[in-house]
Formats: C-alpha cells, structure tokens, sequence
C-alpha cells in the first residue's frame, strides 16, 4: 500500500470539494440565503484539510491496482461525508446519519431521499443536491485527472477503478486527454438539455438542477411531487436526455470523430435501446386503461422507463399503483441498467450481453463439444479476463444483495418494499415500490438499515471491488 | 443425433412406467377403486409403445453428451405424459393440462399442485402421486442403468444429464454399480424412515406416502392441512428424514465404507447443515411470539426450514403469515437448495461454495495481481470447467428464471405471488407464498403459465442443460 499517496489523492478530493462548493455559495448569494455560511464553513475546513494532506512531498507516486481501488474508495467516502455536512450546520437535515445518506444517495446518482418535504430545503441546498449528481455522475477522481497531471501510471489504475462497465476503454493514449474528452462531451451535454428546457419555458433554477439530475443519472427533483407537474414538452425533453445520457460515452467520441458507422452499430447500444422500445411497448398496453389517451399512456410510460433503466429515478406519475406485469418489468430494468461507459448505474446492458453470449457458447459446446468459440463483440473476441471478471461481479452482486436484504428485514417492512429498496440502492436509481414507490422515501428505515443501504448506493457506484477491497485485512499490509 | 438410440431408450421408460403403474394397481385392489382400471389401461398402453419401441434392434449403441441430454429431456416429459393419463382417465384431475401440471410436479420432486381438495383423490391416485416424487428422487433412467445392461458409454453420458449437481461422481468405476449402490442407499433409508413412521403411529398409508416424498424431496401430502395434523413426533421424523435426504449420497457410501474422516468433513454437508441450523436460529427469533413455547417455534421452524432448503415442501403452519424477516431467510433458502447428488432440488450448497470461493479469489487477485490461485473443494483443486460450468448455469438460471417470470406475470397476480411461484417450480420445492402459499395452490393460473411453471420444474430437476437442449437447433441434425 502507498499511503503517502492515497493521503495525498485524499487530499486533492478535498481542496475539490471546496472548489465545487462554491457554486451552492453562490446561489445562496442570489438567493441571499443563510445556508451559504454553512457551505462557506466547509469549505474553508476542506481547504485547510486539503492543504495539511497534500503539503508533504509524495516521493514514491507509483501506484498499483489494489492502492487505485483504495484511494476511489476512501476518496468518494470523504467526498460524501464533507458534502453532509452543510445539510446538517443548515438546520435543514439535522440528523448526520440522514444527511450522509442524502448525499451519497446524491454522489452516487441515486436519488434515493430520505426527505418528505424537499420544497422546505434553501435553495443552496437543493442546488447542492442536484449537483452532486452532476459531480458523481462522470466521476470525481475522472475529473481531479483531467484536470491535474500524474504520473507512474496512478490515472489509469484510479480510473479504471472509478469508471463504470466491465472494462475502462481509453479513447486516447493518455489518461489525462480521455479524461478530458469525457467531461467535454458530458458539459456539452448538460448545457445543450439546460438550454432546451429553458426554450420549453422551465424556471432558470429548475433547468439547472434538473439537467444535473438528467445528466448524471441521479433523479433528486426540486419538488415534492417529483416531475409531475412540468409540462408534456419539458417531461419529454427530460425522458430523451436521461435515454442520451445511459449511452456509452465512447458513442458520443466516435460520432465526434464522424465515425458514424461504428457509432451506429455499437451493439451494447443497440440492445440498450432494443429492451428500451420492447419495456415501453409492453408496459404503454399493460397501462393504457390507466390515461386519458393513448399519448399520454405512451409518454409516462417512455418517461419511467426511461428514468428506471437509466437508474435517474425521476417520476412523472406513481407507478407503483401501476398493474403487476408493468411493475415487474420496471423491477427487472432495475437491474439491466444502463450502458458501461455512461453516467448510469445498474449491472450494465455490456455485462448482460456478455453473459449471455457466454452461456450460448456453453450451450452449443454442450451440444458440440469439439467445437471451438471465443465470445466476441463488435468484432473483437473477448479476452477470458474479462468474461470471468464479470461472471465475478454478478456473484458479488448477489452476495452484496443478499446481505442487505437480510439486514434491513430486521426493520420489518414488507418483502416487495426490501426487495426495492436495495435493489434502487445498489443499482444507484433511486425510487423503489411501496413504501419505497416515487411517492415515499428512505426516512422510515433505522439507521443500521440507511448505513448499509449507504454502502450499496457506493458499491453499486463503483462497481464493487472499490468498496469490498476495504474489507480485505491484506489491503492494509505495507 | 443417434435416433435409434434415443428411441430405444425412450422406450424402455415406457416399459418401466408400466412396471411403476402396478403399484398403484395394487393399491387399488386394496381399497377396491376403479381408478385401478385406468391404471391397468395406461399399464397396456404403456407396454405397447414399449414393445414397438425397443423391438428394433439398435445397431449403433454409441451416444454423445448431446445424445444423453436429449434422451433424459425427453424421457422425463414421455414419462410425464404418461403419468398423468390415470389421473384424467379415472375423472380425479379432467383438465389434461393440469393433470400434466401435478404429474410433472410429482416426477420433478416439486410439490406444487393444482389441487384445492387433494382428499378428495383416491388412493390410488394418492399413491401414484407420492410414488413419482419417488421414482423422480433418484431419478428414473438412473433407476434403468442399474437394472439395463448398457455398451458405449452411454450410462455416462445418460446418468451425467440426470444427475443432480456441477459434477457427477462415479462411486465405483462402474456406472451400472454406482447406480445400484444409490438405488440401495436410497431404498434403505426410505425403508428406515417408513417403520420409523409406522412405530410412531401413523397409519400405514401415510407413513408410505410420507417417506416416498421426504425421500424424493417431493412434498405432495395426503391432507388438505399438509402435515399439520401429524404428531409432534411424527412431524420431527420427517424433518429429520428430509434434512438427512438433502445431504449428499456420497457421504453415506463413505459412510457405509467406514470412510469416517472423509464423511464428517464433506464441505458440502459441513456447509448445508450450517445455513440449516442458522436458518433455524434466526427464524426462531423471528417467530417466537406466535407460538406458545419456544420449543414449539423451534420445532416448526426446523420442520419448514428442512422442509424448503431440501425442496421438500412439506409444511405443518401457514409460514406465509410468518413476519418479513422469517419468510425473506425461507425465500432465500429456496435457492440455496440441497447438496448436490442428494434427491433436493435448488442451486445446491456446492454450486454456491463454487461461486463464493471463486468471487473470494477474484477480490484476492484484486489486491494481489501477481498471486496465482486455483479454487480448492475438500482438498482437491477444481477444473476450470467445472468452476466455469457452474458460472453459467447460474446465469441460464436467471435467464429462464426471468421470462418465466414476465410471461406468468400477465395473468395479473401479486409480485411476490409471482415471485415465489418461479421459484418454487424451478427450484422443486413446491409451495411458495401469498397466492402459492403452503394453504393455496396453482389451480388459478392460466395454462400458458402451467405450462411455463411446468418447463421451468423439469428444468429445474435436470439442472437446465437437457431441456435448453431441445431448443437448440442444431441438436436435431443428423
């Protein structure tokens, strides 16, 4: 372990988070909002944190996978638990369990709440909210190496550990440029959908921090009634940004670089959108009784499934009082998620196709022993590390559930509501069913249920490993 | 394809149907029923098609591993067919559908019935259905190779499709012996558990059908109310005998070897009696407040935590009235299921220790990129075939786990109704909850649902390969 580095990586998330926290400052000037003392103060904790973290002179900067995985881990733990605490100073989310919660829930892209009444926050604090799913969604430490340089290979090794998908592929040779690539595309992108909802007539503040949920997949709305009272045209332009932003990032750099062809034959793409229009199509029947017309039927329908299988978690209607069939296959996009490569959560449509092709290649070598076969995609054959590493993570996914489940069935809830609650947690979504559905929130369950919901909305961020590999005594040898 | 052969032996199950069928016969004749006639009927039909089956003689005898799939698919589903005409001929079950439904359930050792009113059957009927779990158990074209002479490899290839578990071991370096020596196993011990039951009062009939579906982890009852009405003392035989059925039979040729050492530190039993007795444990806890002693909730929480993690199905209360936590761990354990190698259904204890230790090297090799691991079972080192077997099957399992899932959930019921129902047909245990809890049924679902639960239960019992198979098309080239 080099732990004068990760010190000094930790350190750096520091000084970031008090350059991030300047925005909330600012709106609360606007607003002229007594929050803003409260995000004033961290920051000036953070700077100073930052400061006595990175002043010693890191001599040996070469790092290694496990040290990557650490430095993610701990880096997004002390992300989150500064973040909380303007929540907390601000009055407007006493207890620090809850606002913890919050703001993982907000870093990660989750979305889940545990807040019935988000219309009572400051603004600075809604504005805040928002934007750590904008932070989150592309990555903290993506952005600290497309701003600072590193060397002895510390950006690869961090990002692949942070980035989403089961392998990291670098657009360009250098970390640092991919990395700026990245956040140029997803800046682009937020501005354009800010200003499209700004044409559709949406308040300024609303604009901003609803395409900072779009953006980074998280799905904290500034209303109590989440989406539902925007217009058709602003519900529609939010359902095709959340679609846009689930798309593999690599998409965006291609169509960038005029490579339509391989743009427009990405598969994990294509199946993305393929289980997109079978969901909606399946789900626009099963709920058609339930609207006026069938446009209104085919929108919200387009609008959650969407937000679901983006894992964003906006809701524009109570689909939990949806009928069954629609209800289970909004469970089970839950768990597809979004494309690798996006600001989406999930297991990732890569990963499924993945698993899939891998078990039609042992069915026909069932049928065929002699018959040879390498799992390939868009072309290339898929190295075995690869397959196994995400035969690996299905595994720890379903361990990681299972233990949950058990856990916060301790509280007592109904099964569906458990079942939801981690399922949106670790799938960084955001709403489940029941008690759990886009009209409740996470505040019933006890605080031994929010840490460990906390954890999944984290592992589910970073795709496990960050997070289990802190649970590994040998991590913490020299 | 070698047709011949899969005719061949497609046949023989025709002739040992008809063998099976006197007993029920028998039991008519007692009880002086006229179902006995639809047996003697089916007897004959059964022998006919057997005759003109196996009077060909079958020049080639080699068969493959595709061969063996084919012949055990199709063998359990001719077997099915047959099975169920008594029940629709002697006006029992008259919907051929859902008598197909409960003689597929009976045969895969699953235990789901159709049926409100089972006292309402005859004997006969009673009988024959407790007596497929049985046949099922061990498996039938097992129970052939050891009575049939068999050239070319193709006991193997046979006994490898039918045989519970990631990997098949040969007791004995005979096919044919191994096959007796479990036949003999089996029929001992469900010998034992029927003078246990008949010194323990219960009358003759029941203690017969009780046995045949503890010993085939079935879970078909006599009575309307399960074993509800049964003596404490009684009840506890069958939890016993059921937990003792889910153990690996490999352990009790050890045993009957006088390999003591190597019996008592099977990983597999050490591991399947440890989430046993924690199971009990929690769920203990949980229910304690519903009944009046302590000893009471410890006896009926091991009675249906044997029951379920055997894929037995029995049940003595309604466990569906049991708190959240309670039916969560009960849920849980359906898909951890029995040993393999033992008459239980589910994923099997060694299937997960599989994964567990494979995701742990994983996370090790994480943190430790140079070390080279080979994951360990009772001492040996594991085949990457076998570790790389199990990682599919895991995932075939979830793929038809959730298209059954989408298609049984159009007929509009409750999530977890839907839920439990996939998972207790694919996983042979027999009841689920709510709509499919221990005091309702299957009757209700429409018959394209039957029919999906009904493929799900039989791939659930030959472990999923041997009926994907039929769906392959290439398996139907000469």
């Amino acid at each position: 372990m080099n732990y004068g580095m990760i010190l000094h990586m930790l350190g750096w998330i520091c000084y970031f988070e008090a350059v991030f926290m300047m925005l909330p400052v600012l709106v609360a000037l606007i607003y002229r909002e007594s929050a803003g003392y409260a995000y004033l103060g961290v920051m000036a904790l953070c700077a100073v944190i930052g400061f006595l973290a990175t002043r010693r002179k890191v001599r040996n900067r070469k790092i290694y996978g496990r040290d990557g995985l650490v430095i993610v881990a701990l880096g997004w733990i002390v992300l989150s638990i500064f973040g909380a605490l303007p929540f907390v100073i601000s009055g407007d989310i006493p207890s620090f369990v809850d606002a913890l919660f919050e703001t993982i829930s907000g870093f990660t892209t989750t979305g889940s709440s545990i807040l019935s009444n988000v219309e009572a926050l400051s603004h600075a604090n809604l504005f805040w909210r928002s934007f750590t799913h904008w932070i989150g969604g592309m990555g903290v430490l993506v952005f600290i190496l497309a701003i600072l340089p590193m060397t002895g290979g510390a950006g690869m090794h961090i990002m692949r550990a942070e980035s989403p998908g089961p392998s990291v592929s670098k657009l360009v040779p250098k970390i640092r440029t991919t990395a700026m690539i990245l956040y140029g595309i997803y800046l682009f992108m937020t501005v354009v959908q800010i200003f499209l909802m700004l044409l559709a007539g949406t308040p300024l503040f609303d604009a901003i921090t609803l395409s900072f949920g779009s953006a980074g997949t998280g799905g904290f709305a500034v209303k109590n009634d989440g989406l539902a009272s925007y217009t058709n045209l602003q519900q529609a332009i939010v359902t095709v940004a959340m679609i846009l932003f689930g798309i593999n990032f690599n998409v965006y750099y291609l169509l960038f670089r005029k490579k339509w062809k391989q743009a427009f034959t990405c598969t994990e793409m294509l199946v993305y959108l393929g289980i997109i229009a079978a969901s909606v199509l399946a789900i626009t029947v099963s709920v058609r009784p339930m609207f006026p017309s069938l446009y209104q039927a085919f929108h919200h329908t387009a609008f959650q499934v969407g937000s679901i299988i983006t894992t964003t978690g906006y809701s524009t209607v109570d689909f939990n009082a949806w009928p069954p069939m629609a209800r289970t296959i909004l469970v089970l996009i839950m768990f597809v998620g979004a494309c690798a490569g996006s600001t989406g959560g999930g297991i990732k449509v890569s990963r499924l196709v993945i698993l899939l092709k891998g078990v039609y290649k042992e069915i026909l070598m069932a049928c065929h022993p002699r018959s040879v076969k390498k799992v390939q995609m868009d072309g290339h054959a898929l190295s075995h590390e690869v397959v196994r590493s995400v035969n690996s993570f299905v595994v720890i996914y379903a361990v990681i559930f299972v233990v949950s489940l058990l856990v916060i069935t301790l509280d007592g809830k109904d099964l569906v509501t458990n079942f939801t609650a981690v399922a949106a947690t670790i799938n960084n979504i955001g709403p489940g069913l029941n008690v759990v559905g886009p009209t409740g929130n996470f505040g019933s369950f006890s605080a031994l249920s929010k840490l460990v919901l906390m954890f999944d909305m984290l592992a589910g961020r970073l795709e496990l490993l960050p997070m289990l590999v802190l649970f590994v005594p040998s991590t913490w040898r020299k």
